[in-house]
Protein backbone atom coordinates (compact mmCIF):
# COMPACT_ATOMS: atom_id res chain seq x y z
CA UNK A 1 0.00 0.00 0.00
CA UNK A 2 1.05 3.31 -1.00
CA UNK A 3 0.08 6.41 0.69
CA UNK A 4 0.34 10.03 -0.80
CA UNK A 5 -0.24 13.63 0.10
CA UNK A 6 -1.66 15.87 -1.50
CA UNK A 7 -1.93 19.66 -1.49
CA UNK A 8 -4.25 21.54 -2.71
CA UNK A 9 -6.24 24.92 -3.59
CA UNK A 10 -10.00 25.60 -3.82
CA UNK A 11 -12.17 29.01 -3.90
CA UNK A 12 -15.05 27.88 -2.04
CA UNK A 13 -17.37 30.34 -3.37
CA UNK A 14 -19.42 27.43 -4.88
CA UNK A 15 -19.12 24.62 -2.41
CA UNK A 16 -20.95 23.46 1.20
CA UNK A 17 -17.68 23.11 2.65
CA UNK A 18 -15.28 20.82 2.95
CA UNK A 19 -17.07 17.61 4.46
CA UNK A 20 -18.41 15.25 2.36
CA UNK A 21 -22.51 15.32 2.91
CA UNK A 22 -25.50 13.14 1.46
CA UNK A 23 -26.79 16.08 -0.48
CA UNK A 24 -25.04 19.05 -2.38
CA UNK A 25 -21.24 19.93 -3.66
CA UNK A 26 -18.75 19.42 -1.21
CA UNK A 27 -14.69 19.60 -1.97
CA UNK A 28 -13.95 16.08 -0.42
CA UNK A 29 -16.71 14.54 -2.54
CA UNK A 30 -16.07 16.06 -6.02
CA UNK A 31 -12.21 15.06 -5.00
CA UNK A 32 -13.38 11.16 -4.11
CA UNK A 33 -15.07 10.71 -7.31
CA UNK A 34 -12.15 12.03 -9.64
CA UNK A 35 -10.26 10.12 -7.23
CA UNK A 36 -12.24 6.82 -7.91
CA UNK A 37 -12.91 7.63 -11.06
CA UNK A 38 -8.95 7.60 -12.16
CA UNK A 39 -8.13 4.76 -10.26
CA UNK A 40 -10.95 2.99 -10.76
CA UNK A 41 -11.80 2.21 -7.02
CA UNK A 42 -13.57 3.44 -4.24
CA UNK A 43 -11.02 6.35 -2.59
CA UNK A 44 -11.60 7.75 0.76
CA UNK A 45 -9.32 11.06 1.99
CA UNK A 46 -8.60 12.64 5.10
CA UNK A 47 -8.26 16.09 5.31
CA UNK A 48 -6.13 17.94 8.00
CA UNK A 49 -9.57 19.00 9.03
CA UNK A 50 -12.41 20.79 7.90
CA UNK A 51 -13.43 23.96 6.29
CA UNK A 52 -17.39 25.66 6.52
CA UNK A 53 -18.95 27.05 3.18
CA UNK A 54 -17.63 29.64 0.89
CA UNK A 55 -14.19 29.22 3.62
CA UNK A 56 -10.91 28.82 0.98
CA UNK A 57 -7.72 27.29 0.89
CA UNK A 58 -4.64 28.27 -0.77
CA UNK A 59 -2.81 25.14 0.88
CA UNK A 60 -5.60 22.64 2.50
CA UNK A 61 -3.75 19.12 2.40
CA UNK A 62 -5.52 15.39 2.72
CA UNK A 63 -4.16 12.09 2.01
CA UNK A 64 -5.30 8.92 0.33
CA UNK A 65 -3.97 5.41 0.21
CA UNK A 66 -3.79 3.04 -3.02
CA UNK A 67 -2.29 0.20 -3.93
CA UNK A 68 -1.28 1.77 -7.16
CA UNK A 69 2.36 3.41 -7.24
CA UNK A 70 1.46 6.56 -8.95
CA UNK A 71 4.06 8.58 -10.64
CA UNK A 72 3.33 11.94 -9.14
CA UNK A 73 3.85 14.60 -11.39
CA UNK A 74 1.93 13.05 -14.39
CA UNK A 75 -0.65 11.87 -12.04
CA UNK A 76 -1.37 15.55 -10.87
CA UNK A 77 -1.80 16.69 -14.15
CA UNK A 78 -4.53 13.75 -14.94
CA UNK A 79 -6.16 15.05 -11.99
CA UNK A 80 -6.17 18.81 -12.45
CA UNK A 81 -7.76 17.87 -15.95
CA UNK A 82 -11.01 15.40 -14.38
CA UNK A 83 -11.51 17.96 -11.26
CA UNK A 84 -13.93 20.79 -11.60
CA UNK A 85 -11.65 24.34 -12.08
CA UNK A 86 -12.63 25.66 -8.51
CA UNK A 87 -10.17 22.68 -7.09
CA UNK A 88 -6.56 23.03 -7.90
CA UNK A 89 -4.23 19.98 -6.76
CA UNK A 90 -0.61 21.91 -5.99
CA UNK A 91 1.64 18.95 -5.32
CA UNK A 92 1.43 15.03 -4.69
CA UNK A 93 3.94 12.96 -2.73
CA UNK A 94 4.34 9.58 -1.46
CA UNK A 95 4.76 10.17 2.37
CA UNK A 96 5.42 7.09 4.77
CA UNK A 97 2.17 5.06 5.91
CA UNK A 98 2.52 6.34 9.38
CA UNK A 99 1.70 10.31 7.97
CA UNK A 100 -1.92 11.62 8.88
CA UNK A 101 -2.95 14.93 7.50
CA UNK A 102 -5.11 14.71 10.61
CA UNK A 103 -3.58 13.98 13.40
CA UNK A 104 0.13 14.91 12.62
CA UNK A 105 -1.09 18.90 12.11
CA UNK A 106 1.70 20.66 13.92
CA UNK A 107 0.41 23.75 13.08
CA UNK A 108 -1.90 25.87 10.72
CA UNK A 109 -1.95 29.09 8.98
CA UNK A 110 -5.43 31.24 8.41
CA UNK A 111 -5.56 34.63 7.22
CA UNK A 112 -8.35 36.49 6.69
CA UNK A 113 -8.86 40.02 4.54
CA UNK A 114 -11.64 42.78 5.53
CA UNK A 115 -11.93 45.19 3.02
CA UNK A 116 -12.47 48.74 5.30
CA UNK A 117 -12.61 50.81 2.71
CA UNK A 118 -14.97 51.62 -0.90
CA UNK A 119 -16.69 48.40 -2.09
CA UNK A 120 -15.33 46.36 -5.19
CA UNK A 121 -17.87 44.20 -7.21
CA UNK A 122 -15.30 42.07 -7.89
CA UNK A 123 -14.37 40.70 -4.19
CA UNK A 124 -17.67 39.89 -2.47
CA UNK A 125 -17.14 36.40 -2.55
CA UNK A 126 -12.49 36.55 -1.60
CA UNK A 127 -13.05 39.48 1.24
CA UNK A 128 -15.13 40.78 4.42
CA UNK A 129 -16.69 43.99 2.74
CA UNK A 130 -17.14 45.94 6.11
CA UNK A 131 -17.26 49.07 4.58
CA UNK A 132 -16.86 51.09 8.04
CA UNK A 133 -14.17 52.87 9.69
CA UNK A 134 -12.42 50.70 11.57
CA UNK A 135 -9.60 51.69 14.43
CA UNK A 136 -6.89 49.91 13.87
CA UNK A 137 -4.70 50.82 17.27
CA UNK A 138 -7.55 49.34 19.30
CA UNK A 139 -7.84 46.28 17.16
CA UNK A 140 -3.83 45.24 17.21
CA UNK A 141 -4.12 46.24 21.09
CA UNK A 142 -7.12 44.07 21.67
CA UNK A 143 -5.35 41.45 19.33
CA UNK A 144 -2.37 40.85 21.92
CA UNK A 145 -4.60 39.01 24.64
CA UNK A 146 -5.60 36.08 22.12
CA UNK A 147 -1.70 35.21 21.41
CA UNK A 148 -0.66 31.92 23.28
CA UNK A 149 -2.49 29.55 25.28
CA UNK A 150 -5.86 29.87 26.10
CA UNK A 151 -9.38 28.29 27.01
CA UNK A 152 -11.18 29.45 23.53
CA UNK A 153 -14.39 27.94 24.44
CA UNK A 154 -16.17 31.81 24.30
CA UNK A 155 -15.04 31.97 20.39
CA UNK A 156 -15.82 28.65 19.18
CA UNK A 157 -19.80 26.99 18.18
CA UNK A 158 -18.48 23.76 19.56
CA UNK A 159 -20.22 22.42 22.64
CA UNK A 160 -17.73 19.73 23.31
CA UNK A 161 -14.27 18.20 22.55
CA UNK A 162 -12.37 15.82 22.93
CA UNK A 163 -8.82 17.54 23.62
CA UNK A 164 -10.59 20.28 25.76
CA UNK A 165 -10.72 23.97 24.42
CA UNK A 166 -7.23 25.08 25.09
CA UNK A 167 -5.15 26.20 22.48
CA UNK A 168 -2.18 28.04 21.19
CA UNK A 169 -1.77 31.10 19.38
CA UNK A 170 1.48 31.03 18.04
CA UNK A 171 1.17 34.10 16.05
CA UNK A 172 -1.55 36.81 14.76
CA UNK A 173 -0.28 39.30 13.00
CA UNK A 174 -2.38 42.15 10.96
CA UNK A 175 -1.50 44.43 8.65
CA UNK A 176 -3.20 47.12 6.64
CA UNK A 177 -2.47 47.90 3.10
CA UNK A 178 -4.65 49.77 0.74
CA UNK A 179 -7.82 49.75 2.97
CA UNK A 180 -7.55 45.72 3.06
CA UNK A 181 -7.10 45.09 6.73
CA UNK A 182 -5.12 40.67 6.36
CA UNK A 183 -5.15 38.74 9.62
CA UNK A 184 -2.70 36.07 9.45
CA UNK A 185 -3.02 33.53 12.40
CA UNK A 186 -0.39 30.87 13.02
CA UNK A 187 -1.60 28.25 15.66
CA UNK A 188 -1.95 24.73 16.78
CA UNK A 189 -5.49 24.08 15.66
CA UNK A 190 -8.62 26.25 15.25
CA UNK A 191 -11.89 24.91 16.84
CA UNK A 192 -14.99 25.68 13.95
CA UNK A 193 -16.10 29.40 13.61
CA UNK A 194 -12.77 30.29 15.89
CA UNK A 195 -11.06 32.30 13.59
CA UNK A 196 -13.78 33.83 12.17
CA UNK A 197 -15.10 34.92 16.10
CA UNK A 198 -12.19 36.25 17.05
CA UNK A 199 -11.84 38.25 13.92
CA UNK A 200 -15.59 39.00 14.21
CA UNK A 201 -14.47 40.54 18.11
CA UNK A 202 -11.69 42.60 16.78
CA UNK A 203 -14.14 44.34 14.18
CA UNK A 204 -16.57 44.49 16.97
CA UNK A 205 -14.09 46.60 18.95
CA UNK A 206 -12.52 48.64 15.72
CA UNK A 207 -16.15 49.74 15.41
CA UNK A 208 -16.44 50.36 18.89
CA UNK A 209 -19.28 48.19 19.68
CA UNK A 210 -16.93 46.61 22.61
CA UNK A 211 -14.18 47.98 24.31
CA UNK A 212 -10.56 46.69 24.17
CA UNK A 213 -10.72 44.55 27.69
CA UNK A 214 -13.40 42.69 26.32
CA UNK A 215 -11.01 39.94 24.70
CA UNK A 216 -9.12 39.19 27.96
CA UNK A 217 -12.66 39.26 30.01
CA UNK A 218 -14.17 36.64 27.75
CA UNK A 219 -10.93 34.54 27.60
CA UNK A 220 -11.49 33.90 31.18
CA UNK A 221 -15.27 33.77 31.62
CA UNK A 222 -16.53 30.81 32.40
CA UNK A 223 -19.35 29.36 33.10
CA UNK A 224 -19.28 29.57 29.24
CA UNK A 225 -20.02 32.79 27.37
CA UNK A 226 -20.44 32.55 23.83
CA UNK A 227 -19.07 35.73 21.99
CA UNK A 228 -21.89 36.72 19.20
CA UNK A 229 -19.53 38.07 17.00
CA UNK A 230 -18.66 35.84 13.29
CA UNK A 231 -17.32 37.25 10.58
CA UNK A 232 -18.66 35.97 7.39
CA UNK A 233 -16.61 32.75 5.30
CA UNK A 234 -15.75 34.09 2.35
CA UNK A 235 -12.90 36.31 3.91
CA UNK A 236 -11.23 33.46 5.00
CA UNK A 237 -8.31 31.60 3.51
CA UNK A 238 -6.59 27.72 5.06
CA UNK A 239 -3.35 29.39 4.15
CA UNK A 240 -1.14 26.26 4.85
CA UNK A 241 -0.68 23.24 6.78
CA UNK A 242 2.24 22.00 8.62
CA UNK A 243 3.74 18.95 9.50
CA UNK A 244 6.05 17.40 12.43
CA UNK A 245 8.68 15.95 9.37
CA UNK A 246 8.90 19.09 7.74
CA UNK A 247 10.29 20.58 11.01
CA UNK B 1 -34.25 68.73 -17.10
CA UNK B 2 -30.83 67.51 -15.40
CA UNK B 3 -28.33 64.73 -17.11
CA UNK B 4 -26.21 62.75 -15.34
CA UNK B 5 -22.91 61.26 -16.00
CA UNK B 6 -22.23 57.64 -13.87
CA UNK B 7 -18.81 55.77 -13.69
CA UNK B 8 -19.60 52.52 -12.30
CA UNK B 9 -17.58 49.07 -12.00
CA UNK B 10 -18.83 45.80 -12.82
CA UNK B 11 -18.10 41.46 -12.10
CA UNK B 12 -19.28 40.42 -15.58
CA UNK B 13 -19.62 36.95 -14.19
CA UNK B 14 -23.28 36.60 -13.80
CA UNK B 15 -24.64 38.79 -16.03
CA UNK B 16 -25.65 37.74 -20.06
CA UNK B 17 -23.98 41.44 -20.96
CA UNK B 18 -24.25 45.10 -20.72
CA UNK B 19 -27.66 45.09 -22.89
CA UNK B 20 -31.16 44.73 -21.84
CA UNK B 21 -32.94 41.49 -22.91
CA UNK B 22 -36.38 40.03 -22.51
CA UNK B 23 -34.94 37.40 -20.39
CA UNK B 24 -31.98 37.06 -18.20
CA UNK B 25 -29.96 39.07 -15.90
CA UNK B 26 -28.07 41.73 -17.68
CA UNK B 27 -26.55 45.00 -16.35
CA UNK B 28 -28.76 47.43 -18.00
CA UNK B 29 -31.94 45.90 -16.75
CA UNK B 30 -30.27 45.73 -13.16
CA UNK B 31 -29.48 49.18 -13.37
CA UNK B 32 -32.22 50.65 -15.10
CA UNK B 33 -34.77 49.09 -12.42
CA UNK B 34 -32.88 50.62 -9.35
CA UNK B 35 -32.93 54.24 -10.85
CA UNK B 36 -36.51 53.52 -11.85
CA UNK B 37 -37.24 52.54 -8.32
CA UNK B 38 -35.48 55.12 -5.99
CA UNK B 39 -36.56 57.82 -8.44
CA UNK B 40 -40.40 56.90 -9.04
CA UNK B 41 -40.49 56.77 -12.73
CA UNK B 42 -39.38 54.94 -16.00
CA UNK B 43 -35.31 55.72 -16.49
CA UNK B 44 -33.70 54.37 -19.57
CA UNK B 45 -29.89 54.78 -19.52
CA UNK B 46 -27.39 55.12 -22.26
CA UNK B 47 -23.93 54.01 -21.92
CA UNK B 48 -21.29 54.49 -23.86
CA UNK B 49 -21.08 50.59 -25.44
CA UNK B 50 -22.45 47.41 -25.07
CA UNK B 51 -20.44 44.51 -23.19
CA UNK B 52 -20.79 40.87 -23.80
CA UNK B 53 -21.41 38.21 -20.81
CA UNK B 54 -18.76 37.52 -18.90
CA UNK B 55 -16.69 40.88 -19.65
CA UNK B 56 -15.85 43.13 -16.42
CA UNK B 57 -15.83 46.62 -16.53
CA UNK B 58 -13.59 48.91 -14.10
CA UNK B 59 -14.73 52.32 -15.81
CA UNK B 60 -18.12 51.80 -17.62
CA UNK B 61 -20.04 54.50 -18.34
CA UNK B 62 -23.63 56.38 -19.00
CA UNK B 63 -26.18 58.63 -19.26
CA UNK B 64 -29.33 59.30 -17.98
CA UNK B 65 -32.17 62.27 -17.60
CA UNK B 66 -33.96 63.34 -14.73
CA UNK B 67 -36.67 66.39 -13.84
CA UNK B 68 -35.05 66.19 -10.03
CA UNK B 69 -31.77 67.52 -8.94
CA UNK B 70 -29.98 64.97 -7.28
CA UNK B 71 -27.29 65.36 -4.70
CA UNK B 72 -24.78 63.35 -5.96
CA UNK B 73 -23.21 61.46 -3.08
CA UNK B 74 -25.96 60.45 -1.55
CA UNK B 75 -27.80 59.92 -4.10
CA UNK B 76 -25.13 57.25 -5.05
CA UNK B 77 -24.90 56.30 -1.73
CA UNK B 78 -28.67 54.92 -1.99
CA UNK B 79 -28.54 53.74 -5.79
CA UNK B 80 -25.14 51.03 -4.12
CA UNK B 81 -27.45 49.93 -1.47
CA UNK B 82 -29.87 49.24 -4.26
CA UNK B 83 -27.98 47.62 -6.76
CA UNK B 84 -27.26 44.09 -6.08
CA UNK B 85 -23.27 43.09 -4.84
CA UNK B 86 -21.67 42.76 -8.37
CA UNK B 87 -22.37 46.44 -9.50
CA UNK B 88 -20.83 49.32 -8.03
CA UNK B 89 -21.40 52.85 -8.77
CA UNK B 90 -17.57 54.84 -8.59
CA UNK B 91 -19.49 58.58 -9.63
CA UNK B 92 -22.00 60.52 -10.49
CA UNK B 93 -21.72 63.67 -11.83
CA UNK B 94 -24.35 66.37 -12.86
CA UNK B 95 -23.62 67.14 -16.86
CA UNK B 96 -24.49 69.48 -19.66
CA UNK B 97 -27.32 68.18 -21.50
CA UNK B 98 -24.90 67.74 -24.71
CA UNK B 99 -23.22 65.54 -23.15
CA UNK B 100 -23.60 61.91 -24.57
CA UNK B 101 -21.80 58.55 -22.80
CA UNK B 102 -21.81 56.71 -26.28
CA UNK B 103 -21.82 59.98 -29.16
CA UNK B 104 -18.83 61.47 -27.13
CA UNK B 105 -16.59 58.94 -26.59
CA UNK B 106 -13.02 60.26 -27.54
CA UNK B 107 -11.02 56.71 -26.32
CA UNK B 108 -11.77 53.47 -24.41
CA UNK B 109 -9.31 51.76 -22.53
CA UNK B 110 -9.88 47.84 -22.00
CA UNK B 111 -7.66 45.40 -20.46
CA UNK B 112 -7.02 41.61 -21.11
CA UNK B 113 -5.32 39.31 -18.83
CA UNK B 114 -3.96 35.89 -19.19
CA UNK B 115 -2.60 33.40 -16.96
CA UNK B 116 0.31 31.55 -18.63
CA UNK B 117 1.38 29.64 -15.43
CA UNK B 118 0.08 27.35 -13.02
CA UNK B 119 -3.78 27.32 -12.85
CA UNK B 120 -5.45 29.09 -10.37
CA UNK B 121 -8.83 28.25 -8.64
CA UNK B 122 -9.68 31.85 -7.77
CA UNK B 123 -9.41 33.37 -11.22
CA UNK B 124 -11.59 31.36 -13.99
CA UNK B 125 -13.87 34.09 -13.89
CA UNK B 126 -11.12 36.95 -14.13
CA UNK B 127 -8.51 35.84 -16.71
CA UNK B 128 -8.08 33.30 -19.23
CA UNK B 129 -6.05 30.15 -17.79
CA UNK B 130 -4.13 29.86 -20.56
CA UNK B 131 -1.63 27.42 -19.28
CA UNK B 132 1.01 27.19 -22.27
CA UNK B 133 4.00 28.73 -22.91
CA UNK B 134 3.80 32.05 -25.04
CA UNK B 135 6.85 33.43 -27.27
CA UNK B 136 6.38 36.85 -25.80
CA UNK B 137 8.76 38.48 -27.93
CA UNK B 138 7.01 36.99 -30.88
CA UNK B 139 3.53 38.15 -29.48
CA UNK B 140 5.43 41.36 -29.14
CA UNK B 141 6.57 41.99 -32.83
CA UNK B 142 2.91 40.77 -33.99
CA UNK B 143 1.71 43.21 -31.55
CA UNK B 144 2.96 46.65 -32.98
CA UNK B 145 1.12 45.97 -36.62
CA UNK B 146 -2.28 46.61 -34.74
CA UNK B 147 -0.86 50.07 -33.86
CA UNK B 148 -2.34 52.82 -35.75
CA UNK B 149 -5.72 53.18 -38.24
CA UNK B 150 -6.41 50.43 -39.86
CA UNK B 151 -9.36 48.23 -41.50
CA UNK B 152 -10.27 46.07 -38.35
CA UNK B 153 -13.17 44.00 -40.44
CA UNK B 154 -11.27 40.41 -39.90
CA UNK B 155 -11.01 41.09 -36.46
CA UNK B 156 -14.95 41.39 -35.80
CA UNK B 157 -17.95 39.49 -35.72
CA UNK B 158 -19.51 42.85 -36.84
CA UNK B 159 -21.19 41.93 -40.62
CA UNK B 160 -21.62 45.67 -41.29
CA UNK B 161 -20.87 48.85 -39.33
CA UNK B 162 -22.63 52.72 -40.48
CA UNK B 163 -18.97 54.10 -39.42
CA UNK B 164 -17.14 51.08 -41.77
CA UNK B 165 -14.42 49.61 -40.33
CA UNK B 166 -11.68 51.73 -39.86
CA UNK B 167 -10.30 51.94 -36.26
CA UNK B 168 -7.22 53.70 -34.29
CA UNK B 169 -5.21 51.62 -32.26
CA UNK B 170 -3.14 54.76 -30.02
CA UNK B 171 -1.88 52.39 -27.70
CA UNK B 172 -0.88 48.41 -27.25
CA UNK B 173 1.11 47.68 -24.21
CA UNK B 174 1.77 44.01 -23.54
CA UNK B 175 3.34 43.80 -19.82
CA UNK B 176 4.34 40.15 -17.93
CA UNK B 177 4.65 39.79 -14.25
CA UNK B 178 4.35 36.25 -12.22
CA UNK B 179 3.19 34.61 -15.46
CA UNK B 180 0.49 37.04 -16.11
CA UNK B 181 0.15 38.31 -19.76
CA UNK B 182 -1.52 41.57 -19.32
CA UNK B 183 -2.84 43.34 -22.72
CA UNK B 184 -3.83 47.19 -22.40
CA UNK B 185 -5.42 48.60 -25.31
CA UNK B 186 -6.79 52.21 -26.05
CA UNK B 187 -8.44 53.14 -29.50
CA UNK B 188 -11.08 55.42 -31.06
CA UNK B 189 -13.22 52.36 -30.42
CA UNK B 190 -13.54 48.58 -30.98
CA UNK B 191 -16.21 46.41 -32.40
CA UNK B 192 -17.57 43.84 -31.33
CA UNK B 193 -15.26 41.00 -30.39
CA UNK B 194 -12.40 43.20 -31.58
CA UNK B 195 -10.02 42.89 -28.54
CA UNK B 196 -10.68 39.58 -27.90
CA UNK B 197 -10.22 38.31 -31.64
CA UNK B 198 -6.60 40.59 -31.62
CA UNK B 199 -5.77 38.70 -28.32
CA UNK B 200 -6.76 35.66 -29.58
CA UNK B 201 -4.34 35.82 -32.59
CA UNK B 202 -1.78 37.30 -30.51
CA UNK B 203 -2.14 34.19 -28.36
CA UNK B 204 -2.25 32.06 -31.47
CA UNK B 205 1.06 33.53 -32.74
CA UNK B 206 2.60 33.14 -29.03
CA UNK B 207 2.07 29.13 -28.82
CA UNK B 208 3.00 28.96 -32.65
CA UNK B 209 -0.25 28.29 -34.00
CA UNK B 210 0.54 31.20 -36.64
CA UNK B 211 3.87 33.39 -38.00
CA UNK B 212 4.29 36.99 -36.79
CA UNK B 213 3.66 38.21 -40.53
CA UNK B 214 -0.37 36.71 -40.05
CA UNK B 215 -1.49 39.98 -38.41
CA UNK B 216 -0.24 42.48 -41.34
CA UNK B 217 -1.98 39.78 -43.79
CA UNK B 218 -5.15 39.86 -42.43
CA UNK B 219 -5.24 43.60 -41.77
CA UNK B 220 -5.06 44.04 -45.23
CA UNK B 221 -7.17 40.92 -46.58
CA UNK B 222 -10.46 41.76 -48.77
CA UNK B 223 -12.60 40.54 -49.05
CA UNK B 224 -13.24 39.75 -46.00
CA UNK B 225 -11.93 36.69 -44.19
CA UNK B 226 -12.29 37.19 -40.07
CA UNK B 227 -10.13 35.23 -38.27
CA UNK B 228 -11.16 32.37 -36.02
CA UNK B 229 -9.04 33.44 -33.04
CA UNK B 230 -11.42 34.89 -30.15
CA UNK B 231 -9.80 35.06 -26.45
CA UNK B 232 -12.65 34.28 -23.99
CA UNK B 233 -14.64 36.94 -22.68
CA UNK B 234 -13.57 36.82 -18.57
CA UNK B 235 -10.00 38.05 -19.14
CA UNK B 236 -11.90 41.38 -20.60
CA UNK B 237 -12.12 44.27 -18.38
CA UNK B 238 -13.37 47.70 -20.03
CA UNK B 239 -11.36 50.18 -17.61
CA UNK B 240 -12.18 53.39 -18.34
CA UNK B 241 -14.10 55.90 -21.05
CA UNK B 242 -13.05 59.21 -21.87
CA UNK B 243 -14.51 61.92 -23.21
CA UNK B 244 -14.08 65.72 -25.04
CA UNK B 245 -15.01 67.49 -22.34
CA UNK B 246 -12.33 66.14 -19.79
CA UNK B 247 -9.46 66.76 -22.70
Amino acid sequence: MFRYKVTLSYDGTQFLGWQRQPEGRTVQSEIEKALSQILNTEITIQSSGRTDAQVHAKGQVFHFDSDKELAGEKFRYSLNRVLPKDIHIIEIKNVPTDFHARFGVKAKHYQYLVNVGEASPFFNNYRYELMRKVDIKKVLLASKDFIGRHDFRNFTSKEIDDNGFIREIYKLDISVQDDIVTFDFIGSGFMRYMVRMIVGTLLAIGIGQEEVSFVHERLLATPRQTVRYKAPGQGLYLVSVSYQEEA
